[in-house]
């Protein structure tokens, strides 16, 4: 019954309680979609993001770099308001890392240590590596079955449009070199959590555990992970050099970086959209997370330059620390805990620069009209309206924990693994015309959810 | 008419002079084919290579570990022969490198030094870079005019099947030191002559000039070109910090390995098939040059398992030291400079692994008629034969020069500068299904070679 209402254009009369969306709203909508198409606004600040910042590791002096480049870019952007709420963490930081295989098979392997991995000695750790197909059969090894030797997870993530192929994978990267310690292992391998084809090893946090013995951990990119299990497989001990410089300078505050467009009406209602600005070290973040803050930015930018500022308050939120435990986001959501029900919607862009094709939330039934109210805006962009699936993007999980609801403009992510926490995240992987689509659809979504008139169900949890 | 007669099937008379394959060898050759298809043997024969022995640098112990494999291997696919032909040679070997951006901009770049490059001091130099689209426009440039500077040259290699996009880019590569010393530069950057979007530099050999001062050279991986090109565009000087580490050690002494399956014949008459075994540092060698050992090897052991030995001698060279000068080649044509009409015919397979498309020669006319007997054979494969076009694998020019007869068997060389002296260049980027292509075609050629009566036209220049 939904896909037919879909397939056939939703006309829903407005009930008592529900919420909808002005027509006029709705039109104005139309022509900023088109707008976004016409204009490709968001390219632009992609690439001088990258360019000019280039990698933007939190607790770096490009992350300072990129916190004033984000204030100064939504002043130029046409924002009412530029605010900062600010992050403190303790920084990691990466130095030298290599691997090479011993023996009578020497030869180089390409990795990187995983964030937040401690460093070897310098002069590295030598040992025997053991492969496990997966992180159970890991966890199921005897305890001080891997004494002094190198655990090697070796499992391969699976390539799908919604990246669901992450979630199962990752588990070897967040906790493996926990299970890999309890076992009596001096150090953690892993295959890349990457689709990638090419020799570029896949960085991204980890995490130990109090009490657990704290042991280096790196990710071998896709070919060189075929190749230490090929040499596995001909039956000999194969033992590996593991030296991985690692630095942890102490503590940083960065900056959420925040753009306002502040509401006509209902200044204080806010729809949030977003990205984050931090990336990862090894490339220069195009996407991840670079295309979420041109696309956001430009959509908030298209809004700005209407006649009349939004019903409620636009606000653009460029989030720090994503890529080291969504530190930004948790300091936003505490900083405005007491405002939930302002918060009337949120939606993150951080999965890269393919094209959307979903529209997705958890909005509350009465609000589900005027979310297929904006659908049928997106259509004409290739997306469809989905309900009962998906979920928020990742700097929007505190808040959405806190009872602020979610949307997602999800994203085709068939190629999204493969440029991921790599080196090869440049700008070169993005396509301008992939991102207009999304300025339109994250424009017309802003501007819609600000004009709806209603709310989409944003409630502390238990508070009704 | 050529073509016309290709399409229909070459049926020639023969007349005499004319050289021509007789009928049963011809039927030989289809079962070789089918063979070649059904049995697989040249995949597993790169794998091994590419596993086991890994980067093969001249001059590195992973050198003698592979020509101690090559003579083996001969030896294990039963070869009547194995004998080497020795190749001294200055050894050249990279050690660290880096590269980054300095100023207001700060990032670092993915560079590799250029083979033959001399070092930079141990703290790198430090200066500013000036662009030049192509390495005529830095031959342009007034003497003196950049004192001081880092030259680079940004022209990008274009894609074609055929590869001739390498040879117009590959000159800013080879003598752009050169250019940039004449002019007072302290180093040179290059854009990758690579086809690929992805950050591998592309290593290859360079070459200064007595009277020039020798420069540091090095290649940014495609992005980071990009991203130079692009920092430079926004007008304000950019400077880089270049650091390579490049070693000399001294004189090293490799082998060309040769596998002979002995003529039945006329023994000292041969068909050369072969490839090199030696590759660039940063890959595995993969489709540079493990495929080509792996097709030829094959091609040879499928010859050698039929119930009796060709006419004339096939032999299988692995050559040493191609990456690095042809000097395994040099070494060899200078050991057989006496033997140049017993060499009849001689074909290299070192393009990567992509399928072959034509059969080429520059077979003399008389023997024009078995090349296209040969053609037929090859035609099922999807190969054509085509006249008057093509040239030698690199390890037969010293041969031709000599005036050897050669034969090319032109593979799809679309996606080999994508991988080719990268450290991309892994087994994962070959295709098993068209090795057994490739090696079918060798095995067809060499088998039909070797039987054909009459020769190919090898003569010293200047002897008839
Ligand atoms: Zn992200
Ligand atoms: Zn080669």
């Amino acid at each position: 019954m939904l896909l037919a209402a879909l397939a056939l254009g939703t006309v829903v009369p407005a009930t008592a309680g529900e919420t909808r969306i002005p027509e006029a709203a709705i039109e104005t909508a139309a022509g900023l979609r088109d707008r976004a198409l016409a204009e490709n606004p968001g390219y632009a600040i992609i690439e001088e993001l990258t360019t000019v910042i280039g990698p933007r590791m939190p607790g770096t002096e490009a992350d300072a770099r990129a916190v004033e480049w984000a204030k100064q870019k939504f002043e130029a952007l046409g924002f009412d308001r530029v605010t900062t709420v600010p992050v403190t963490f303790d920084v990691w930081l990466r130095g030298e890392e290599r691997a090479e295989i011993l023996g009578t098979v020497p030869q180089p392997l390409k990795i990187t240590a995983l964030g937040g991995s401690v460093a070897t000695p310098a002069e590295g750790i030598e040992a025997e590596v053991v492969e496990f197909p997966n992180l159970q059969a890991l966890a199921d090894a005897p305890d001080g079955s891997l004494e002094g030797k190198i655990a090697y997870i070796s499992n391969r993530m699976q390539r799908f449009r919604d990246g669901r192929g992450y979630g199962p994978a990752v588990a070897a990267r967040s906790t493996g070199a926990v299970e890999a310690a309890r076992k009596g292992a001096i150090g953690l391998l892993i295959r890349s959590i990457s689709t990638a084809e090419h020799r570029f090893p896949h960085t991204g946090q980890m995490r130990y555990e109090d009490g657990v013995a704290r042991i280096p951990a790196a990710a071998l990119a896709n070919p060189d992970a075929d190749q230490l299990s090929r040499l596995i497989a001909l039956g000999e001990p194969v033992s590996v050099r593991l030296m991985l410089e690692t630095m942890t300078p102490g503590e940083y505050t960065s900056h959420n970086v925040i753009g306002d467009l502040i509401g006509r009406e209902a200044p204080e209602e806010m729809v949030v959209i977003g990205a984050h600005l931090d990336s990862w070290d090894l490339g220069t973040g195009a996407l991840d997370d670079g295309a979420g803050i041109g696309i956001t930015f430009a959509a908030g930018h298209l809004i700005g330059q209407l006649p009349e500022r939004p019903r409620r308050t636009v606000r653009v939120i460029a989030f720090a620390a994503e890529e080291i435990g969504l530190l930004g986001a948790r300091a936003y959501a505490q900083h405005e805990a007491t405002r939930v029900r302002e918060h009337v919607i949120a939606a993150e862009s951080d999965f890269g620069a393919g094209r959307i094709y979903a529209l997705r939330s958890n909005a509350k039934d009465e609000a589900w009209g005027a979310i297929e109210q904006i659908g049928d805006v997106l259509r004409p962009l290739g997306i469809e309206t989905e309900r009962g699936v998906g979920g928020p993007g990742p700097d929007i999980i505190p808040l959405a924990t806190r009872g602020v609801t979610w949307a997602q403009l999800a994203q085709d992510g068939t190629l999204y693994f493969d440029y991921h926490h790599t080196a090869d995240d440049t700008l070169d992987k993005i396509d301008a015309g992939d991102i207009d689509q999304q300025v339109a659809a994250y424009a017309v979504f802003a501007w819609l959810a600000a004009e709806a008139e209603g709310d989409f169900g944003s409630a502390p949890p238990g508070s009704d």
